[in-house]
C-alpha cells in the first residue's frame, strides 16, 4: 500500500525540489496544478493536461457538492473514475467558493450555511462534512475547511477568521482519520499580518498535517504584500512537508513564490485568461484578440512540443477568437496549461542543477524582451 | 498533376459507390462533409475530424469573405494552410447565408448586395466574385452562386429564382475557368416543383460542370416533399458526375437520400445539436441534458472506436452539459461527427456488398429499438 509522503530532494537557496507520493501517483514539485473546477479542466481533454506534464489536478468541493453531489460521484466510482483521470487529485474544502460564490452565507462556530449560486438551495458545510465530501470524491489531497475573508479586512477580522479556521483545522484533522496514500493539508490564514500568520502556522503544526497550505492570498493585496507574507510564513512551516500556495498565480508569481520555498500551486488563470484570448508563452503575454496578430503567420512558439503553441498561426487563433469559436478558447487554454507546465519543468531542472536564480533572471528577461530578444 | 474526376464504382439499386478525386486527395462517396463554417468544425480539432473518417470538409464563403476576408486568407497561404487541413475542401458560394443571415439584401441580375450581419458593412457578391473568393481560398470544389429562397414560396418565385440561378451558373462556370484538380459544381433550384427542377437540371447539363448539387431543400418543406423532390431530380443529373444534396441532414435523411442516388452531403446538425446536448448514435438519438442520464455509468457506445462515444460515461457528459462546460459540447460534437462518419462507412460497405437495402432497414430498426434491442 502506498503511503502518502513528501521527499525533499534538494534545495537551491530557498527553492525546493521534491516529490509528493500519493495513492494515485507522484507529484513532482514545484508543481502547478491545473484547476478542474467541476470535474473538467475547462476547454481541455485530460489527455492534453497529462501530456502537457501535469501530475495532479484540482477539483472544487463547493462545485461538486452542488452538482452532481458528493454521494452521486461516489456512486459513480469516485472523482477519478467519473472524470477519467488516474493521477493524483487535490480537492479544496469549499471555503473559498462559499465566500466568493454563494448567494447568502452565514458563518458560525459549527460551520457555514449558504445558498447555492445555481438554484438557491440551502447547504451546510462543516469541517466534518467538508472532509466527508472529499473522502466520497476519493481525492488524494484533502484540504481542511477554513474561513476565507474578502480583501481588505481589519486585523481583528483576520484574527477571528484565523482562530476559527484553526479550530476547524483540528475538527478536520479528526474527521480525516486514517486514509492510507491520502493526505490532509491544513491552511494557514491571518491575512498579511506576520503575528497572525505565525500563530496560525504554530497552531497547525501542533495539530500535524501531511502538508500545509497558505490561504487567503492573491485576493487583492497585490504581489508585493503577497510575497512579503509568503516570506515570513513559509519558514514557519515544517521543512519536511509540502507547502501549497492556494490560488496563485501569474508565471511571475510562480517564480517568485518558488524562490520563497513554495512547492505547489493552483490557479484558474491559464484557462480563464485563455478563454479571453490571452496567451502566456516564453516570450511574455499577449492577447490574441489584438489586431496586430491578424496577419501573423507565426505560431506562438515554434519550438514548443505542444501543438497549440507550435502548430497554429497567430492569425488563425486571432480569427477564431474574434469569431467567438470554441476552438480559439480550446487552443489558448491548452497553450497556457502547456506553458505553465513547461515553466515548472524548467524550474525543477534549474533547482536540480543549482541554477534557479539564474533561471529566474533569464526567464524574466525573456518575457520582457519578447521574441526579438530570443536568448 | 491530379485531374478532378469522379469514378462510379458500382450501384446497388439507386445507391451509388464512388470516388471523387481532387488536388488534395480522394473523397469516398457517399460522403458526409463536416461543416467548417468560419474555418473550424465547431468544437473539434481537425485531427479528430480526420480520424473520425471524414475525407472532406466544407467552408462557408459568406463567413470567410466577411472575416478574415478572402484576400487575407490567400495571403496566409490559402484556406488549407490557414486552418491546417490538407484534405479536400468544398466551399459554398455564399448564396444561402446571404438569404439566411445578411441584414439587408438586394438581389439584382448582377448579383447580391447585402450588409454583413457582423458589422453592417456593405458587400457585393456576384457570380464572378463568388468564384474569385473561392479561388482565393483555394478550395477543391467551388460552388456556383445561386439565389436561395425562403420556404414557403410560390412556383412563380421559384421559377424566377431558378432562372436567375441558371444565368448565374453560366457566369460562374466562365469565371471558374480552368483549375486543374479542382471542380466547379452547378446547383439545381426550382423548389419542390418537378418541371422547374427538370428545367434547372437541363440548363446546368447544357453548361456542363464537374458535379451537380441539389439546393433549396431542407428549408422547411418536410422530409416527404424533400425526398420526392430528390426522386425526380436525381435522375436528371449525369450519372458520371457526383451529386451533392446541400444542407442535409439527419441520419435518416442520409440513408433515404443515398437510396435515391445522392453522393455527397453537408450539414451543421451533428455539431450544432451536439452543442445543445443531443447525441446521434447507433441506438438512435438522445439528449444528454435529460435527467435520466444523471446516474448512468455507461458510455454512449462502448464498441465505438471514437473515445467520445466509448470512453466517457453518460453521467459525466450529462454533468458537463448541465454545468455549461466546453468539454460537454466538445465531446458531443465529436461523438456526432464520429457517428455520422461511421454511418457513411457502413453505407459504403453495404453498397459494395450489394446489401444497402438490408443495411438501411437494420440501421433504422436499431435506431428504433435502442440499446435494449442490440442487433
Amino acid at each position: 500500500m502506498t503511503e502518502f509522503s513528501f521527499s525533499l530532494h534538494k534545495t537551491d537557496g530557498t527553492a525546493r525540489l521534491g516529490t509528493v507520493r500519493t495513492l494515485h501517483g507522484d507529484i513532482r514539485t514545484p508543481a502547478f496544478m491545473p484547476v478542474g473546477t467541476v470535474g473538467t479542466v475547462k476547454g481541455l481533454y485530460l489527455d492534453q493536461v497529462k501530456e502537457a506534464g501535469a501530475d495532479v489536478i484540482l477539483g472544487n468541493t463547493y462545485h461538486l457538492m452542488l452538482r452532481p453531489g458528493a454521494e452521486e460521484v461516489a456512486k459513480l466510482g469516485g472523482l477519478h473514475n467519473f472524470i477519467g483521470w488516474d493521477g493524483p487529485i487535490l480537492t479544496d474544502s469549499g471555503g473559498f467558493q462559499v465566500m466568493s460564490l454563494a448567494k447568502i452565507r452565514k458563518i458560525t462556530e459549527q460551520g457555514a450555511v449558504f445558498q447555492s449560486h445555481i438554484d438557491g438551495r440551502r447547504y451546510e458545510l462543516t469541517p466534518e462534512r467538508a472532509m466527508d465530501i472529499q473522502r466520497l470524491l476519493g481525492s488524494d489531497i484533502q484540504m481542511q475547511l477554513d474561513q476565507c475573508l474578502e480583501y481588505p479586512h481589519t486585523d481583528k477580522e483576520a484574527e477571528k477568521a484565523m482562530q476559527l479556521s484553526l479550530r476547524w483545522a483540528a475538527r478536520s484533522r479528526k474527521a480525516f482519520g486514517t486514509q492510507p496514500g491520502r493526505g490532509n493539508f491544513g491552511i494557514v490564514q491571518g491575512g498579511v499580518n506576520e503575528g497572525l500568520r505565525r500563530a496560525s502556522a504554530a497552531g497547525l503544526r501542533d495539530i500535524g498535517f501531511e502538508g500545509y497550505a497558505i490561504g487567503g492570498l492573491a485576493v487583492g493585496e497585490g504581489q508585493k504584500l503577497m510575497l512579503q507574507t509568503i516570506e515570513f510564513t513559509a519558514p514557519e512551516l515544517p521543512a519536511d512537508k509540502p507547502r501549497y500556495l492556494m490560488g496563485v498565480g501569474t508565471p511571475e508569481d510562480l517564480l517568485e513564490s518558488v524562490a520563497r520555498g513554495i512547492d505547489m500551486f493552483d490557479c484558474v488563470l491559464p484557462t480563464r485568461s485563455g478563454r479571453h484570448g490571452q496567451a502566456f508563452t516564453r516570450f511574455g503575454k499577449t492577447n490574441l484578440r489584438n489586431a496586430k496578430h491578424a496577419d501573423d503567420p507565426r505560431p506562438l512558439d515554434a519550438e514548443s512540443v505542444c501543438p497549440a503553441l507550435s502548430k497554429y498561426s497567430r492569425a488563425y487563433i486571432h480569427h477564431l477568437m474574434r469569431s467567438g469559436e470554441l476552438l480559439g478558447m480550446m487552443l489558448l487554454s491548452w497553450a497556457n496549461i502547456a506553458y505553465y507546465q513547461e515553466l515548472m519543468q524548467g524550474i525543477r531542472t534549474a533547482i536540480a542543477e543549482d541554477r534557479f536564480e539564474e533561471f529566474q533572471a533569464l526567464t524574466k528577461e525573456q518575457w520582457k524582451r519578447g521574441e526579438a530578444g530570443m536568448l
